[in-house]
């Protein structure tokens, strides 16, 4: 394992080993020139992965539509583009709370987002809907079976939808509502280009692991070879699918997880693939992310120590200032993709070269 | 109004008047030429249209997420493609019940779905996920309410999720799960990747006409000049944007409403665009959809003595058999496809020449 790793590092780009920012040969290519110009796809389209078939009595609770059947639940939706002269390395995008795979599509201010950025780079790129979010389905059968009598409100599943306010704190657009952190990033002018995009998350009431984590093993599987990029409130799961199965996954990249892996956990996994941990400015003003970066500085330490290959940067520390927990979307997103991609390029192998695949 | 109508029909086409299938020298190119080859994109992206913001007490049943606050609801996401050497008038998809935009996009059985192949016929197309479906967030207030114990249980949403068995007859697969029509065209082996797509409707709970609606109009202007084409459920909502207001609408495709207009509503609106509405197969052997097409009939007949250009038409009589009310997914659905962009070609300006842009 070790030895096909070292390998796959030699073969790619020989960047400083610890954390390369520009000047990689085998990084992309300059913004302005794959920000422009039509774009050349080979293949796109969508799918599911996943799901099952539950039966239920009910269903529904209007005219015209049966309370007894067949659904389909759990299952993950996926959307893809393939450019032309695509790379064998895939990325897989996966959104966080509250929010879908519009996370990773244009910015709130109309700018180009990290799906098209990424694709435009040669990288083949699958956007996920979280199970139960999105185009993916959520199972409103206990909605309906408490309408109908049929089970206590007791029963009514955990739902919530993050308001504009609270968002505005853990997206560390300011301390809270609405003052802002000073430099900071976020297009706030479009600010309701964001609130837009936030969902209800029925997730307290899914099981553990999410149904979102077996389905990115099946994709990671499918793909021979994947970058798991996460966000936030997804960012435990590509550590869960690398605990079931490490097949596929050639690399991580948590940006901002609210969640790593215990430092007390088994860490085998986790020394199969490249990992980084990225966040971005102002955490340690923030008393829900200021502990959730102390633990995952554990797990990374933990992690290393165990023998993988785990950074954790913080993106101020590489010179990249002002950014927010929606780094993917403020002005200087697409800084902070060259950044991802220069780590990819010096750190993931391709995916015959890379260990667990 | 009519001048420039009848000048938009004479500026694009001499095939017969009536109904024209191929040869129509402004058709779609060849599906095989169109079938490969890379996609040119000038532009892709998303966003959303309408919406407007709440302050709740009931945002949250859950821990870490406060109760009270501001959220936005009745958005309308829309993904776009803008084609290079892109046509002027675009199309705009509107999905059915139960579903999403992911309805257009990769047919269950992988094959290309009527969102890529319009793009590479030359149209700029706009898919829209419903206000308060797949990612256009739902309202989930009341059901937050009734579990905090604030609301009784009477005021939950009516809320529905199609199962496979009711789709199934609803669907026309056949008369009933799991019969099937003879010759019927709906790739039957791969229906999970239909079951998968479905997703709970909450449109018993939204006002009346539906979000949606005036989110279409505002699509509509913003496009100058786009072509809704709507399927089932939504079939009534581009009648009703164009009650609202004509402007932007070049043409109504409605593919197998739910509902048309009264005959003996007011029926300006429908003389000022071309009007298609279009079924399939086996109609008059589904009472569900057997009394829907008669309505429409009606309709049809009305507004065309009122003066507009409004089309009904099956496309058995068209020497297309076989077809579902899922004709976007069946095996012949590029069939349906070129019949459909045939009919644009033919009956729809472009949009500086079309009547009410």
């Amino acid at each position: 394992m070790k030895t096909s790793f070292a390998a796959a590092l030699r073969g790619l780009c020989l960047c400083a080993a610890a954390v390369a920012i520009g000047g990689c040969a085998t990084g992309p290519t300059d913004s302005a020139d794959a920000l422009t110009g039509p774009l050349s796809i080979a293949q796109q389209g969508s799918f599911f992965v996943g799901g099952r078939d539950v039966h239920s009595d009910t269903l529904s609770t209007v005219p015209n539509y049966a309370n007894s059947g067949t659904v389909t639940v759990d299952q993950m939706y996926v959307h893809y583009q393939v450019p032309t002269h695509a790379k064998p390395l895939s990325l897989t995008l996966i959104h966080g709370c509250c929010l879908t795979g519009k996370t990773w599509e244009t910015t709130p201010d109309g700018r180009m987002g990290w799906d098209e950025y990424f694709v435009r780079h040669g990288f083949p790129t699958y956007v996920i809907d979280q199970a139960d979010r999105g185009r993916s389905a959520p199972d409103i059968e206990t909605v309906n079976a408490v309408k109908l009598g049929k089970a206590p409100v007791s029963q009514l599943p955990g739902l919530f939808a993050a308001s504009h306010e609270a968002a505005w704190a853990i997206f560390r657009f300011g301390p809270e509502y609405p003052q802002r952190f000073p430099g900071e990033q976020f297009p706030i002018d479009a600010q309701n280009g964001l609130w837009q995009q936030m969902v209800p998350d029925w997730i307290a009431s899914l099981p553990t692991p999410n149904p979102t984590v077996p389905a990115l093993s099946q994709l990671a599987q499918k793909l021979h070879g994947t970058v798991l990029i996460s966000h936030s409130q997804a960012g435990i799961y590509p550590f869960q699918t690398a605990a079931l199965s490490t097949q596929g996954i050639a690399g991580i990249v948590a940006i901002e997880p609210a969640e790593c892996p215990s430092a007390t956990a088994d860490l085998t996994p986790y020394t199969k693939m490249p990992i980084l941990v990225l966040f971005g400015d102002y955490v340690n003003l923030s008393p829900r992310w200021a502990p959730r970066l102390k633990a995952c500085r554990a797990f990374v330490d933990a992690a290393t120590q165990a023998g993988g290959h785990v950074q954790l940067v913080m993106l101020p520390d590489v010179g990249i200032h002002g950014n927010t927990h929606m780094m993917m979307q403020d002005r200087n997103s697409l800084q902070v993709a060259d950044w991802i991609l220069n780590w990819i390029g010096t750190h993931v192998g391709t995916p015959t070269m890379t260990a667990g695949s």
